[in-house]
């Protein structure tokens, strides 16, 4: 059995030497390396970019998307979108797990797992495409995948419905994040606590912080807020615009008693909500920018410009143990449980 | 005496509650709130992009230059350009001190300082302009400043020249980030080390991880490594493409016996150098971007596609003590207070 690098670059055929993600075509020999996982593909669920691009392109015509979808998988050996770039992720069952992850991984054959890599990067065969369900973008394959040694994955609980499952693992780095940062005793900021990644980071942060902490939860709408209020998700709650600095600043300085927060969480997908994050945190505390909307160069730069010694972290989609965190909040909170299958499954 | 923000919103007079330095006119009455510091200013710095673009509409006639200058000022009550955006710095000599900075502030009256934060949001008044030197953008006036009590500065030292000190105040945030990250033993890549902030980050590297540490230089070119290698500032030293993730990762992994590196320092001005920089770190290592030309999606997204459990950082221009840490490695490594002098002083 042939030994593979962690990142899959063993099975990039064009052009040599890039990733896999990147790459134009890649190895589908659906033979494993000695650091690879062979999945029994079931379903694939399209990134809505891709799916609508390739309905479009199909006129909305079923056993055309299968012919496009068919000519992807035999040109490139993965699912990748040419046009939006993009891929999705798949639902399988572990059918071999390469013999050098021993002790490496906890997954076992038989396992129902959901790959949380993008399939643009995915080595996937598909024998054949068994139903499109094109309202969720959701296509039944009898196929195969290879997982990387690098890939990420969530094993699928027994225990509540798939796609109520999959609506947390989407955003399950931020929840796993905070309650990484918070410390009893902390006083947090979640801006943008009403949405579904801010309401896990407050749920996460309130039982972190404890009751010596303080956890204060931003949201953009009344109707926003309601949600974490009905929930009892926080501390302190406001509806605030988050591209004013100044007033966010002035109502958390004055909920603080001008101490402000030690750990600030950004999950509002709007631009220009760097500066009301940075002003609303503590010196040497952090701000931890999640949201995709945010701006490098206006983080830095907006810090510096008002002298805040702050320390800020990019979102890290992934951590160790992240899926387990997310879906472990579902089985604590009936009420989240409650919101998130009426909203997302 | 009237009570200042530390931000200075108490000056912004149009349009209200905005930051001094998104406002379009700030009070330029020079009668300091009482968390102010009153400066007579010697010097502009005006950043680059904004002389360049006055001096080409003033067709390079410096009676028009002084003119333009005069009316950003009387206008806006502080040195904004509105086609660039953009500020630059100053250098002056402290004349007052607000009653409420006592304790807070180590200025004292008659120390010459090179204000760090942009006169885009500082409040100016031009009595007389005395001198322009096109060459390097400076103008020399007789005038007086405001800083706001979150505007950072630098004591200009006695021991070298006002332009060697400003070289290295321009990214003092670098090196002390760097000299506040590395623990003795890490390993630790600097990618772009022959750079300007590279060699300061490289020294202040080398220092703290001490004998047991490792650190190595990445450098763009035979030219640049050749900088770092003559100055002896790190154990290891390659060229190598930062935009080539596979083979930067592959390298650094040798050097490494496998183990990767616990802190990655980006100082290269090249966009895509993101992934190279998140291979190169060990799962639990930190990689701290000073780059202005880093995505943060790039980096968010690249990290959660490789399965990486990075820490990583959003390089804040400021960190208390920045100017010091700065100034000092200057006074310690004659071979960069030589090279510095020479290239840019």
């Amino acid at each position: 059995m042939k030994k593979g690098c962690p990142y899959g670059t063993h099975r990039v055929l064009e052009p040599k030497g890039v990733l896999p993600q990147p790459a134009e075509k890649i190895d589908n020999t659906m033979e494993i390396y000695d650091n690879e996982i062979l999945l029994d593909v079931q379903t694939l669920n399209i990134d809505s970019a891709s799916f609508t691009q390739i309905e479009k392109q199909a006129g909305g015509d079923l056993e055309e998307i299968k012919k496009i979808m068919h000519h992807l998988v035999d040109t490139q050996g993965k699912h990748k979108n040419p046009v939006t770039g993009s891929g999705g992720m798949l639902i399988g069952t572990v059918k071999e797990i390469g013999p050098a992850l021993e002790g490496k991984t906890d997954l076992k054959v038989g396992d129902k797992v959901a790959t949380l890599v993008s399939l643009s990067l995915t080595p996937l065969v598909i024998e054949e495409i068994l139903e499109i369900r094109p309202e969720i973008d959701q296509v039944d394959i009898k196929g195969q995948a290879i997982l990387f040694e690098s890939g990420i994955y969530a094993v699928l609980p027994n225990d509540m419905p798939e796609n109520l499952a999959l609506s947390v693992l989407d955003v399950a780095g931020a929840p796993a994040q905070a309650a990484k940062l918070v410390k009893p005793g902390d006083t947090v900021v979640v801006v943008g606590g009403g949405g579904k990644s801010g309401l896990l980071c407050l749920y996460e942060a309130k039982k972190r912080a404890g009751v010596t902490g303080q956890v204060i939860c931003i949201g953009g709408s009344e109707k926003s807020l309601q949600r974490a209020i009905d929930l009892d998700l926080a501390d302190d709650y406001f509806v605030g615009d988050a591209t004013d600095a100044v007033a966010i600043y002035n109502k958390v300085a004055e909920l603080t008693d001008g101490k402000l927060a030690d750990l600030v969480i950004n999950c509002v997908n709007i631009p220009n909500t760097e500066m009301a994050s940075i002003l609303a945190c503590k010196d040497d505390g952090t701000v931890y920018f999640f949201s995709m909307a945010t701006s490098f160069t206006k983080a830095a730069l907006g810090a510096e410009g008002v002298g805040k010694d702050v320390n800020m972290i990019i979102g890290n989609g992934y951590t160790k143990g992240h899926a387990a965190i997310a879906l472990e909040v579902l089985r604590e909170s009936p009420g989240l449980r409650e919101l998130f299958t009426k909203m997302y499954a």
